[in-house]
């Protein structure tokens, strides 16, 4: 058992020479590390014909606003974790792992840097036509053979323990559904959006919806999750999606994931009002976000039933019209889901790029103010929507 | 680490001398096993002066309908653990464990042979004023305490793993929400209720409903549960009353427990049909029953409340209104769960002596027809109950 050091870009390079499973014995490597460094470091190492593979590691602290927040290395496990459980199920859209080590906190990743992350992309405007169809096929796949449909309870039982993951739970229980509902410190907001903030914290039917979200977050381990599903843990091209990044993987509440990909999607939706200034140009891009969310919500659908009629292994839950009952419900938490993502995006810790780039101030506050608006009216009227299409026509007419 | 072994009462005696900590040091100890040996032997050590204890001792196999059955020794570490759990939030309403050993699968606890089972006793038409209210305390401060308005969020995951009970959640899943709803050879019940067993098996509406109850029992760990709350696990008397044997305990859905006191209150109300010749004698203690039911109901609630306005920890599920919204929830999922009690003791593997015990055959069938009827019309109309009134009126509705 290897005791935990950080790599440098030397150490990697030497790590994966060692390994000698991946290039050419004598491929000549090279290695540089390009993460963010926040939370982990992401090196890539090539050989002089272009082939590449990206080694991870997990930091033992976060970088966040400043202060150093130390955080469990077991992330790393986790994170790999998922993504062979999901690999298993939809290789398609699920990066490829080829190697851990839990003790050095190390994953060897296939290297997606032919593809773009999602969200420096929607800034741009550039468009994926598949990117709905292909999350929803991620989504339904993954959350249908790692629920009670599918697994074996025993089966599932052992896999909720092993997927445990306080620490990274607990980050999401905090800024989701915490912070932007009461004063707090970790709190980040412009001076003018303290009426609407305070709007939000005073609405005893909001905080109600969002407790009810918060609980199920706490206490409904229906499926592996990902976890968190924004755009910047998905790298696309034109013919083809994957998503990265499951640290933040639990059994949890099915709606979760499905809400956040909505919900950054209606980020982009909201910042293009000040981004875009010509008005055709802009409503091509938030036709194309609407459009994706529609796919992705139909496609959703389609595939977990398909999935449950063919493959459900319960029993129980084979009764006729369950699966459509059990999916209408995992829309509805979705929409809430989104608008908590919408609100926390926008007054809590973590922001989004897509809305801070905006460089024009009023600009900006006009998108925050258009972002807080619909996340409280999503929580609100969630409960509502009878189905996938109502939850989409709940959308349109909250946004248009 | 001791080795399993089976004690005979030589043995249990002299495990208990050994341990010299329950009675004076020359006491004349003497020892008998007194279980029904299905499950557990059970050992009441006591000495000259009347003092007594009771040693449990799981056996690695049930013995059920002639079959042996191979059934874990954990659940005796699961068992012990409970009511250490329960014992600490509920001492009053919980029995007692004085010592604990995983190897053999012992657990020493305070014997409580001065009070009687309760399900013998209202067979016997006997009544103890204080059940209703006393069961309510129980269930709504065990599962207060153990809630995610209570815990911890990390507290509560590491518990959830602690009570991971796949096999004896199994026996559950099988036993309540599959075999009475479909052909199994498990089921037993007479041919006179072919009919009605085919009405509920060829119900789609039924079916489902007994999907939403059994996913909510995989799939919501809201606190940590009895889990299996019969009239054979409490002990009464006019001033008290304990909960044995929560080997079955697990985190799951909080209105399973309160609803599987519910049903067992319930048979009892339809067995005295055929067990209580005298109209008035039978209205008193038919009376008796409900007014527990609705002494449970009201106390659950209230006690429930008044623990979550002082000692919710979790900011956001301090919202308005959310304690009273979750606690209405449970209420409903206990009408589907009694329902399914009422239905599993009356065509499935393990029926209640209540019910059976009924000598003259078409009484028996008589109680049996408004057993299952009584099971289905709670599944039907559960979620129709706004709150604990109209559950109770539901209740009083369909039973008289």
């Amino acid at each position: 058992m290897a005791d935990y050091i950080t790599f440098d870009n030397a150490q990697a390079l030497s790590y994966i020479e060692q390994l000698g499973e991946f290039f050419e014995p004598n491929a000549q490597l090279t290695c540089n590390e390009f993460g963010d460094g926040n939370l982990n470091l992401v090196f890539r190492i090539a050989d002089q014909n272009g082939n590449s593979i990206i080694l991870k590691q997990a930091l033992p602290y976060a970088r966040c606003v400043g202060e150093s927040w130390p955080l469990t290395l077991d992330r790393a496990r986790i994170e790999a974790s998922v993504l062979k459980k999901h690999g298993l199920v939809c290789e398609q859209h699920t990066a490829k792992v080829l190697h851990t080590n839990d003790d050095l906190a190390i994953t060897v990743l296939e290297d997606l840097g032919h593809m773009a992350i999602l969200r420096s992309e929607l800034n741009l405007a550039k468009t994926y036509p598949k990117l709905g169809a292909d999350v929803a096929t991620y989504l339904a796949t993954s959350s249908f053979y790692y629920s009670d449909f599918y697994l074996k309870p025993a089966e599932k039982k052992a896999l909720v323990q092993e997927f445990t993951n306080p620490e990274l739970c607990s980050i999401t229980e905090d800024l989701f559904f915490d912070d932007p509902y009461r004063a707090c410190e970790r709190n980040n907001y412009a001076p003018e959006l303290e009426a609407d903030v305070l709007r939000l914290q005073q609405s005893p039917q909001l905080l109600r919806q969002v407790a009810q979200l918060k609980h199920l977050f706490f206490s409904a381990p229906q499926s592996l999750l990902h976890g968190d599903v924004h755009t910047g843990s998905i790298f696309a091209d034109q013919s083809d999606t994957k998503l990265i990044d499951p640290e933040f993987g639990f059994f949890g509440p099915i709606g979760f994931d499905l809400g956040s990909f909505i919900g950054n999607l209606l980020l982009n939706y909201c910042a293009q009002n000040g981004r875009i200034k010509e008005t055709p140009k802009r409503r091509q891009m938030q036709s194309y976000l609407l459009t994706q969310i529609q796919q992705c919500l139909n496609d959703f659908e389609n595939i977990w039933l398909a999935l449950a009629a063919q493959h459900t292994r319960d029993l129980s839950l084979q009764a006729p019209g369950y699966a459509q009952h059990f999916v209408e419900q995992i829309i509805k938490d979705a929409l809430g889901y989104a608008g908590t993502e919408l609100i926390r995006r926008t007054i809590g810790l973590a922001h989004v790029v897509d809305i801070d780039g905006i460089e024009d101030d009023s600009a900006r506050l006009q998108v925050q103010k258009q972002a807080l608006l619909l996340g409280e009216q999503l929580i609100l009227h969630a409960e509502e929507c009878e189905n996938k299409e109502s939850a989409y026509q709940l959308i349109v007419s909250l946004i248009q």
